[in-house]
């Protein structure tokens, strides 16, 4: 037997052992917008990093820490392990389980036998994995075949806030041959996804208030005072409905299109190759939805879906939305608008086009920005990532080919690695979960024993094209 | 002394327990939106009349109970005593007192001495005066110079739903020569403010949920999604941009200021002389803010403010709201929105102009038109109404000359008087109070001995008029 055949043995022989541990991870509540448990959870992981060899510290930023942590296993080469210990509210939502936070085991249909919890996708469960990856490695006897070390943020949710400041600050220690990010890859139908980077992000809040210009400028007041006095709350719907026509096709903020590049000749030759694979209708039914926005298919479809940046309303609230009846002219109305970016956009720019947008409207006086927080997008590569190579091999040790997206759809803070670190960087790994950012968030048992096993071939594969 | 004279006097002496009876009254919960402690205040109403002398039932309807109740004293002229027993909610507010339900006296500037608590203007304060008032009558052995009956309703704060079933049902037993609300009618100055009438109102709420046309359907998700799928947030959005100008000056759904009539003789004559006395930057204090929508003054202000319909949003919500960040595309939408009628508007006629605005907009099938409650304007006039003559002349008897409105800008279901019964109304009575529908709503302590002397007034001359 190799040493992988007698990793992925013990990794069968002991998955009791191992799925408690994700579940000890994952129960843990860890809501960084609320500041639920987070200390808590930062000393989990740095014990995880203890107990895998390594010395973990926890680091304090201006927000919530980053446990970071190194293995010196004197190897050729060394990973940064980067992932995230917090995980999104759950305040309102409704879910199957009696607790978002109870570890409970649950039969989905079409899923089999699924750990339902938050956070258990987006990215403890995947976290957990990696560290029953490396118990596995020790039991047989096996060295770790790359150095490790681990930067693990608590603001992943809340836009990686200090993040930025936590790598420029820590530049030399991060010195690496390449990221990772471990991800549940599988979609639905068990097809393996492989996402070659990420889209920036610029998430706002507006908050339009009562003023020298007008409307009620400390309290809500009598609904019938509309007729003569204005309010913050049309304000605030006429300022949003002047940035997306009524079709939410196209955005009307001036210059919102103007960065973009089309995609790159690997990208194209890729999208090409994607249509090959990619089901229309298995996004539809991951998003809950009958249909697209737009009446294309194939390549002319992913272009919009990647290549198009876009404008969305993340949540809205003004006046009375209790029970029966209550007539009032509010004097604030708050929406979150989040702007998707795609390669080549800076959320510097955006800001400031939104700002731009809305001072020619005459918001200037009625609106404040407020930024949340804000990242470029990353883009990874194939060909030219050795990370992306191990990966990709991997899975295929493991018999499945990948469907390869040259981007996904949603936003992580890659660019520090591609931009700032200057590193090759991958997100993979077998397994199938989702609902990140909803409820019944979940993962399946059987995926997560497959995570491990595609961990553990990554690692030897780095190794190996050293 | 004259009998009036005693009334006073009684009144004045007994003031403190007077008081005591206004606060046990507010003290007592009975938001009806939330269903909170209506029961208990029905039946404290229907104690008040019993104790008065009368007979008092409670009444149900299909939503909360109606108090019924009727004195005869074999007077020629019978009076009926329209009230409301319910209040607004206070979830969410912040008031300066540490219970909005506390009967809690407080100084306020420029005020006095206060009582401080939701209902106390609007309008369980002048309702308990009411009963003061009867109670001096007796307690000087002065016979009520008319009989009364009592309609007090539990569920004005949700446009009254139920009342005009009720009202049909009960054509007879509430034959009367003329009704009464009761109301603290002095402004911020002191001055004594008269409306013959209020406007009519359309609440009803909009929801744009996710479906066949696109969008989530069943709950929030990832709101990367936003680029290729749907919002029902911004369908929202866009449909309620649609219905008005952003300037908020001009309501943009057809027909909608098709049915309006120009003043009557009687209410010209009324605005000419109200703009002798009609202080705009009261009103700005009032409703606090720093400046009207219109830069009119004078007639041509009172005839927006009066005579010219409105589209208010009073409440909107989707998505997420909470602290932080969270990038969601929501699956539904709502909005609550009222519009105020001028006389000769009808509701029925405005929800089929909103319905046909969002079909015409493409609305039909992405939201979802909820009526909560509507009720057409209703005009009392001042020179055939015998009610309103009694009450102008307790009011200057008193040492007032009222400032005469020829309507309220709020709404109250008078027309269930003026149009089903077909009998006058007036509201008033001396006394201080405002903020109704808002934190610290308030009634001033001399106010409420005032509105009790005014009421005594106003009782004895109806009866001289007879």
């Amino acid at each position: 037997m190799s040493s992988l055949e007698h990793i992925y043995r013990y990794i069968d022989d002991h998955f009791d052992d191992h799925l408690e541990r994700v579940r000890t991870l994952v129960r843990q509540p860890s809501i960084s917008g609320e500041g639920v448990g987070m200390a808590e959870t930062a000393a989990m992981v740095a014990g995880l990093i203890a107990e895998a060899g390594g010395s973990a510290e926890i680091v304090p930023t201006a927000g919530w820490p980053v446990v970071y942590g190194e293995i010196n296993v004197g190897a050729a080469k060394t990973l940064l392990v980067y992932g995230m210990y917090d995980v999104q509210p759950v305040a309102g939502e409704k879910w199957s389980v009696p607790d978002p936070f109870g570890g409970h085991l649950l039969e989905m249909s079409n899923l089999g036998l699924c750990l339902v919890n938050r956070g258990v996708a987006n990215q403890k469960g995947p976290l957990a994995s990696f560290f029953n990856t490396l118990q596995a490695f020790r039991a047989v006897g096996q060295p770790y075949p790359v150095n490790l070390k681990f930067m693990i943020e608590g603001e992943e949710e809340l836009g990686s806030r200090h993040l930025p400041d936590f790598v420029a600050q820590n530049r030399e220690r991060l010195k690496a041959d390449y990221a990772f990010f471990a991800h549940f890859s599988q979609d639905l139908t068990g097809k393996v996804i492989m996402y070659l980077g990420v889209k920036g992000i610029l998430f706002l809040e507006l908050i339009a208030r009562g003023g020298d210009w007008g409307g009620p400028t400390s309290r809500g007041i009598h609904g019938s005072n509309a007729v003569w006095l204005h309010s913050p709350t049309w304000v605030l719907v006429h300022a949003l409905a002047s940035m997306l026509t009524p079709d939410q096709k196209h955005v009307l903020i001036d210059g919102f299109y103007d960065d973009i590049v089309p995609p790159s000749a690997e990208d194209e030759a890729l999208l090409e190759r994607l249509i090959t694979t990619f089901t229309p209708e298995t996004e539809l039914i991951r998003d809950d939805a009958r249909r697209f926005k737009y009446d294309l298919t194939g390549v002319p479809l992913l272009r919009k879906y990647l290549y198009q940046p876009q404008l969305n309303i993340d949540g809205i609230i003004s006046g009375y939305t209790g029970e029966g009846t209550k007539t009032l002219l509010p004097h604030e109305a708050r929406a979150k608008i989040d702007i998707r970016m795609v390669p080549n956009m800076r959320p510097e720019r955006m800001l400031q086009l939104v700002k731009d947008h809305l001072a020619r409207h005459g918001y200037a006086d009625k609106i404040e920005v407020v930024v949340h927080d804000g990242y470029p997008p990353g883009k990874a590569g194939l060909s030219a990532n050795p990370a992306a190579q191990a990966m990709l091999k991997a899975y295929r040790d493991l018999g499945f080919e990948p469907e390869i997206w040259p981007h996904l759809a949603g936003s992580a803070p890659f660019y520090l690695f591609t931009e700032t670190l200057g590193i090759p960087v991958v997100m993979g790994g077998l397994g199938q979960g989702g609902r990140q950012h909803s409820p019944d968030e979940y993962a399946t048992v059987d995926g997560i024993r497959m995570c491990e096993k595609s961990i553990a071939a990554f690692l030897l594969n780095l190794a190996d094209q050293s």
